[in-house]
């Protein structure tokens, strides 16, 4: 498969940390940004770095802004900027923009001028972070539909050395577990024999109301 | 269970959709902030909500905070002023406390501090993103471990149809299709027979690796 | 014929301009600006004006702007909220949005949004003004397409107290002069007996080059 | 004829909007402006540009201002830098000076000062806005005096190949249409045989009401 | 005679210290300062003192400015300002203006304005104190005309019981003694009989060379 | 005799004025001030000038101000500046030191200081501008003592011709008429039949109080 | 004895602690801040304190300054008032005025304007600081004279036991012990037999050479 | 000994004077700072002096910061960088880090960080004035302890001549005299019949109280 390219405009906390990522992936990267300090740092760990205003046209296309697969407008707080060169994203012929909002309103600016996906870090994790916080044995989680979550939770002491099939969370929760991880790795599709031990982490699926039911009655006691 | 109690310091984007989601899932939250058009805005959406200096430490006695399970520093770019608070909510007892940093050098203090969660918000949605970019079909995916994830995929058209069986997915590439989402809602633990359809997302645990070739030879072919 | 009713965001020298003129026309005016003095000063003239931040989608729907014919974005220099008002009388559902761009890239973005109609005074005006030095006895003119134009034209002393049939521009420029401006009125549709007179005012319709070939040989002799 | 010289001071939008149409129309323009940047673009388009200061008597001889046919003060907001820029051009001896007002008393200083014609450019784009916002089918038109003016009217479908002789329009308005602007060109001094389709455009002179009954009663019927 | 009314913009030093002679004398002053500090100060000193914007022709109407018998620009270092105001006292109707410049200019402008005298302060008073510098014994001077001077100057020990016959300014030096300040008090159109002692100021008229060389001869020896 | 030395701190308008008196008056001026533009422009008409803090004693030192005659402290508005370099300037050995007040108090540090003679420029002709809009036909004037003036006096129309002896001033007020400025030049040591002449101007010495009466029943009559 | 009144212009680090402790010890203090934050916070504190203008002369006689028997100049970093504010002290006739300077020539200048005490909080303490860093064991010292000082010494683990009379300090090293504070409180004028422990702080006076000797040789081995 | 080396961030008042006097007591210093201006003059006196930013991990690193003996963190205002460097110096590894504290809360962040010893220079000077400025003979003192201290005081004349036994500060006040500061020198463990004079200094140890009272009924009579 041919190397994908990404341009980054805007190279702030969210834009250096997806452009760092992205080369770590295997992905070529061009990073633009106002500021001349940050471009010079962020110039050893992209695949190029140039300092400049992305809503000069001139300068997008002679950087060969056109030819990339992918853009992302990952610009701060400045709604204008972010604005202007999402539409010059779009006017060079970009197929896939991809930027940040910082407000609904943002977000409706965005979405009306053709971007494709749109992205609210900090909403994001706030929300995330809420999860965790609320319920202290969630590690992390991935929300398939407003019902159901895979929740990786830690296995509390008092179920270690139970087999999946003594904990049948099948039957008295409606959940799954579908992968268990323990210091050795992660053990997926396991089955009603394997154990779970203090200190591994459950992965589960189910419904947030059974997981929750779950937590509450068997690992939170 | 008694209702868990929240101190959010800093109602930016990140501290106000943590706020917001605590609020929803049935927690209480106070939230302070400097700003009183800010504070007047989510006075509305939070439990309590207290325009004030958060380094004060007469305003965070006068209102309470000592006494709530959680205290969360979300300020937004004042590294002084996040340090300061997060020291006056340790020092009135507070016994878990969460801070937002904006740099490792930010986030080296705040573990010094005795800080228990340090969270990044854009630069962990910058790693989020850029899974999600190139991998053109993942939507959303959980990272179980260095190697292993469970990720979300459309299901292309040329797999229209296809039952799990002729997938294979467990034999060819050592993952496991762990659930389905169609448009009727989500079947948790599929058997062999289940379909997948064009347009439903299955969601499937393995190794990156493993996972990677599955998209490659199978669905974005 | 029900009377129009109009709401202009930005009462700079654009907005209160157009504002007073459309009073003056009979329609009905709400003005909104961040500037207070600026509300308190226009409120005297127009039927209505409130300060406030027209990208608070609240107070637009609380004075009632969807229910006007027509929103005209008249903003400064601030493209931002330009746009951010732009996309909210949109989504209030007005039929008409007319906007002010300051530069071709703001222009853009404003279409892209669907702006009925983008004014750039300040360029216009420009053109407008170049026209006038340019040719010393022109007056004002009416563009009518790329080639033709209705222009006023001083009547030189050289032609005091000729007929329009000794002027015969029909046949000398191929030009028409469709009114004559007297001190004692406007005649429209002169006939070829009706004389001008130093200090009248000709109207004349023709291509440019017609209608310079015009000014050169005849009037600024 | 010689080529006219026009010098202007301040190329902001309104200076380099005039400068860019005097230069399209054959004449000679030099172009000064405090910021280096707005001269560096505006040198290639212009015959002459000069960063410096306007109110520098030095600069302006040294540049040759006093051989200038008519002098622009274009400045945009800084009325101090508007009137000793005015002075210096009058001192000069420059014959014409015209220069932009942004307030009624900055106007009446200028005026005081020997200005020969001074332009208001938000205020009077902001009147012909308001007139063609009124009437919808108007497109633009040309004020001959307090009560006459010529309009561009969108002929609608109602009128579709009419003769000038069906509408009339002389007796029953006393207005009278001097020219027909239609896909193929313009037709000036039409004949009463000669037909308007959708879609033309009428030009029609009369007084003002005239012309709105015209439209009220046939137009926008 | 009818006390004589001053208005005067701009309560700066210039400003205050002239509006405080004029009271002394008798005067009716009416003080304008956007300052509000500084109108409360003077409120006290002058008849009438006001808070307020001097190009505002409301305000200036509102408090009678049109009656006042001159007006006073003392603006400090506010060009711009200090025309606007200017225009405004002559279209009020003022006879007499006076108004401070800070540059040339600015003088230039003033005068253009039909102000009736420019006063330069700290230029003047700058060469005042050149001429008290380089002549010791000089403690001040008028200026009659370009070559002739009538100057204050210290009689030295040396000169001490001396008749102005034994002087004899008139025939030696051409400059004639027309007043002795003694320590009781001012004898004018002294005789030749007069005697001038250690400690008393001479007044003396003459051309500069002659009372320079009288100041070298005699005064400094 | 030897030529004096200046230097002078701060190039505003008064220092800038003071010291192109003095050049002009044959003396050595050596100028400072912090703005280098300033510096630039004043160097072509002052001995010298150096851009420079004149708090640096190390700079003071090297460019040789402890050889000068007399330093003159002019600095604008900065009282702190004022203050440490008029200390230098004293501690330097400096003769003579003029400073420059902006205030009673800043006045009365200064003299603390030891410095020589302290100036109020704006104040100082705040005062002699109030005393010549009083008298409208006073020119100029010398203050001899608290009673005692020599005022220039314009000769009005209905004194045209008049000789001295008619005049009579000796007699009737008291005063005495020490020059005659005509269009030819001054006579000094006028005699009775000496004759003022309409636009001449008389130089009169008296009490204020005899002076003002002769100006009330015979020059303003 | 009558309680001390004094009078603290400047509330700030400096100025706050040295209240607070003149309190602690009995002395009446009026404070004086400009900012009233402050004024507020330390009125609770100190018998009276006032938020104002130090350099209003008014406002220092209202509040009774001038009974104060000393007058304390503590302001931050502004020179311009801490000379004027030092000169209306002196002026009101207090006995005795202290200053806080911030560089050698503001504290020449406050010399010069008859200061009694000039203090430099900042760099005092800079000294003091490096004294300690570079004797470890030094805790603290008073600097009798340029070569005597009295030294609080960590008496060592190897001294542990020791009579004054094997330490022989006077003998070996020229220095006297004159105290021994020990856990139990402070011994004064020790004799031959008194024993020091470790944790013990000898207090030594000697020369500074000497004591570093013994400081070398006995205490750091 | 091997020369002890420090680094030294900030150089402000504070640490300039500490980085002086360890060079002046044989010291190696290197000094940081982020002013080009300070250290430009400071890089005369220091060992070493760097132009940069303390939070520059890299920057330290490469100047060798690792190996210095103790780090003092005196920035002055930023608490922000005062705390990001006191990090990195610990993480450096330096065994000893100072840091100047200007608040209570920052103290105690500096405690948390594991600072070794924190200065408050303003707090503590304030301090030692206010002792001074309370006993007008007390020119210095030693703290020993909360009720000890050792006192420099002036011999006033009323003891000229005295002998310590007839002072007899040990019997009466329980008191001791350790050391006599004549003009000759310091005269430590001076016995009962070494005498003082007036203008000596008497060094006197005791408590509190007790030396109170000394001076009180002996001194101050």
């Amino acid at each position: 498969m041919k190397t994908q390219q990404f341009v980054i405009i805007g190279l702030g906390r969210f834009g250096s940390s997806l452009g760092l990522q992205l080369m770590e992936m295997g992905c070529e990267v061009l990073g633009i940004d106002r500021d001349e300090d940050v471009v010079e740092e962020m110039s050893e760990h992209l695949t190029h770095a140039v300092a400049g205003d992305a809503t000069d046209e001139q300068l997008l296309r002679s950087i060969g802004v056109r030819n990339m697969d992918c853009g992302i407008v990952a610009i701060g707080d400045d709604i204008q900027m972010s604005i202007l060169a999402t539409i010059l994203l779009k006017e060079l012929g970009i197929k896939t923009v991809v930027a940040k909002a910082i407000s609904k309103l943002h977000g409706r600016a965005l979405e009306k001028l053709g971007v494709d996906r749109i992205v609210y870090p900090e909403r994001d994790m706030g929300i995330r972070v809420a999860h965790q916080l609320v319920t202290p044995n969630l590690l992390d989680y991935l929300q398939l539909s407003k019902d159901y979550t895979i929740a990786e939770l830690n296995v509390p002491s008092c179920l270690d050395g139970k087999t999946l099939s003594e904990l049948n969370t099948r039957t008295r929760f409606g959940c799954s577990i579908v992968a268990i991880h323990t210091s050795n790795g992660v053990l997926i599709a396991p089955t009603a024999m394997d154990k779970v031990h203090c200190d591994d982490i459950m992965v589960i699926i189910g419904t947030n109301d059974n997981i929750g039911r779950f937590e509450e009655e068997v690992v939170n006691r």
